[in-house]
């Protein structure tokens, strides 16, 4: 059969063919990219599915506008409100299946081949992809324990006039780095500088352990004239309500918003409003904060124990930055006292011990670091844990 | 902002634009294109989504494989097999965001500026928008009351060699039309002699109000050696259990159903696990064969009473062919006696007689049939389709 040339451009990840591998039920996996499904508030998602088929069994159980279902935007934009996005009306978001279909509609109405894209490096792996199936060239901009580097970011945005720069600011997928507010704010400046379209990509900036991070770009575009114009928002139910329900959104400038509606009607028509009314009735009905609030302490609390292991137990052999939030730890092989320093090499030792993580370099669209890998402290109990970091320390040893 | 150059190909639906128009409520309207949201069997629904969380909350909540719920994926093969296609192993099958995702992994895999796909004409307008995105010429097979005329069908595969032909070979939105036996095997046997990609669009297929259709080409397949590997079948469960579910699914050659799953990672990661989770269980419940037995009284009555209305109320100024199954009666306005005969002017007059319908011309990729119309009887009330056609007959008097 002869494929479109698109498909020239991408494989099957190399994630995926790594966790076909994971099944042994002796290993202990630190390699899952997804949060805990056994924390889901199965009982408030039941409370607010039946509320829904209670009050609304037809419109929940027939086809919606392309849009959204009109109260899912409306506690959209008041979720929104409360993480200090103010302005954000109904009609100013694209409800879409999941933020990975927000980032297909981007690549969709914006992207041709020739076009370029800056992402951080490491990034999100289905970015990559996503954006190449599309047929853009991806650029990657160095990210270092503060996330990205503004000054690179810069000169890459002048050097390429990319067709915009993908973002994950907050806790990001895989470096779980923090951007601080004057980097943020750095951004945003270069955005109105370059006239610049910057996507913030934002699915882990509830799942904060200790102070809440600093304003989204979102939030913060408000104090940057000009920016606003330039500026694309995806936020995600799945990290921290339901990934089932498969629900996430786009904020976008109204022009961008419209061709991205009509690129969805083509896509899937309407993501499913049977999710949509129950995510709508779950929010109306005042649970997220008390899911926010669990979430939070379970995974502050693996974080901590994670890295407290990791530090004991593999010592200067590893080097990483405590995360303050989100579902990783993105840590670097040192190679100190001649220990194993490519992570692909450490990886197949390390299941060899019965312990697993996923190497880093499948991240980098371009330039890898393999001496970098991702740990997941989300799905592991605190026992399993400190006996993985146990492992892995054996491991390193050789 | 400048946006991809395959925007240049689509617009926004003209029906859409149409539907702004139908908010008065003293308006009649045939015009929809869906099926009856108050038929859903809200309870069985209900009683699915609830076992869902009480057996696999875990599964039901989180994110799945792209491929589809494993437990859908075996209701579904089951479901297929009671349909005829006694051959499909859950592992032959793709779970798709509605069947609007399959036409779009479809064209995400299959077209290339360049490429020409057939479509019937008239054919379901999202398609065409859908194929044109990927860049894809759309060529226009012509439908008659037997629905696609197979020796014109012939004659157009050789001239173009398109990479698919795209077909709604039973009771097609909007042509209503049954393609008979002797079409179907003339279809799959061309594939076969022409090496040529079959697309069976088959939502409407369990719509039927008498007799059963005759097989899908799917099941038909069986019997054509070779052509199997030039089909591919889409499904719904939108039409018979729910819109709001949002999911179909896709049938093809294995190589394509890898890389239409390698695409759906990129696309959405995976449907709804929930909206899966709820119709599996729905499927397993047994609950099928009564909500199919419901719908197909209720729209045959419906049919029935709209056929008889507009034959008494519209004598020979209308012309169709009774529907067998299906959502749409598709007609022609023959302007007899002098009457009107195009169906934008006729649908202006309407309107202002309190009656709306979509005219057939958008439903063509090219060459459109101005006197065609597409009236639903799917959500009107006997006692509204009888009112609806006295207006129709009214209007059409001038």
């Amino acid at each position: 059969m002869r494929f479109a040339d698109r498909l020239n451009h991408v494989e099957t990840s190399a994630i995926r063919k790594l966790f076909a591998l994971l099944k042994d039920p002796n290993i202990i996996s630190f390699a899952g990219g997804f949060p805990d499904a056994t924390m889901c508030d199965a009982e408030g998602i039941r409370a607010a599915v039946n509320t829904a088929l209670d009050e609304e069994p037809g419109p929940a159980l027939s086809y919606g506008a392309t849009e959204g279902y009109q109260s899912l935007r409306e506690q959209l934009s008041i979720f929104m409100a409360s993480k200090g996005a103010k302005d954000v009306a109904p009609t100013d978001l694209l409800v879409t299946t999941g933020s990975q279909q927000a980032l297909d509609l981007l690549g969709k109405t914006l992207l041709g081949p020739g076009d370029k894209v800056i992402v951080e490096g490491p990034t999100f792996l289905a970015t990559i992809q996503c954006f190449r199936l599309y047929g853009a060239e991806v650029i990657t901009v160095p990210v270092d324990g503060q996330g990205t580097r503004t000054d690179e970011l810069e000169r890459l945005i002048a050097e390429h006039r990319p067709k915009f720069v993908y973002l994950i600011p907050t806790f990001g997928n895989p470096s779980g780095a923090l951007m601080p507010l004057e980097r943020r704010r750095a951004v945003l400046e270069m955005a109105v500088r370059h006239n610049t379209l910057i996507v913030e990509d934002d699915p882990y900036g509830d799942l904060y352990f200790g102070e809440a991070p600093p304003p989204s770009l979102l939030a913060l575009s408000a104090q940057v004239p000009g920016s606003r114009e330039r500026l694309v928002h995806c936020g995600s139910l799945s990290k921290v309500l339901s990934a089932g329900l498969r629900l996430g959104w786009m904020i976008a400038p109204a022009e961008l918003l419209a061709k991205a509606a009509m690129c969805k009607q083509f896509s899937d028509a309407n993501s499913s409003t049977f999710a949509q009314a129950t995510a709508a009735q779950y929010l109306k009905a005042g649970r997220m904060p008390a899911t926010l609030a669990k979430v939070r302490q379970v995974y502050g609390e693996r974080a901590r124990v994670m890295g407290d292991a990791l530090r004991r137990e593999m010592g200067d052999a590893i080097e990483f930055v405590q995360p303050q939030g989100g579902l990783f730890i993105w840590a670097r092989l040192t190679g100190a006292g001649g220990r194993e320093k490519d992570a692909n090499v450490f990886a197949e030792r390390a299941i060899a011990a019965g312990v697993a993580f996923v190497p880093g370099a499948p991240f980098y669209a371009s330039q890898p670091d393999v001496s970098t890998l991702r740990l997941s402290f989300a799905t592991a109990p605190l026992d399993k844990i400190e006996e993985g970091a146990r492992r892995l320390g054996k491991a390193i040893k050789g």
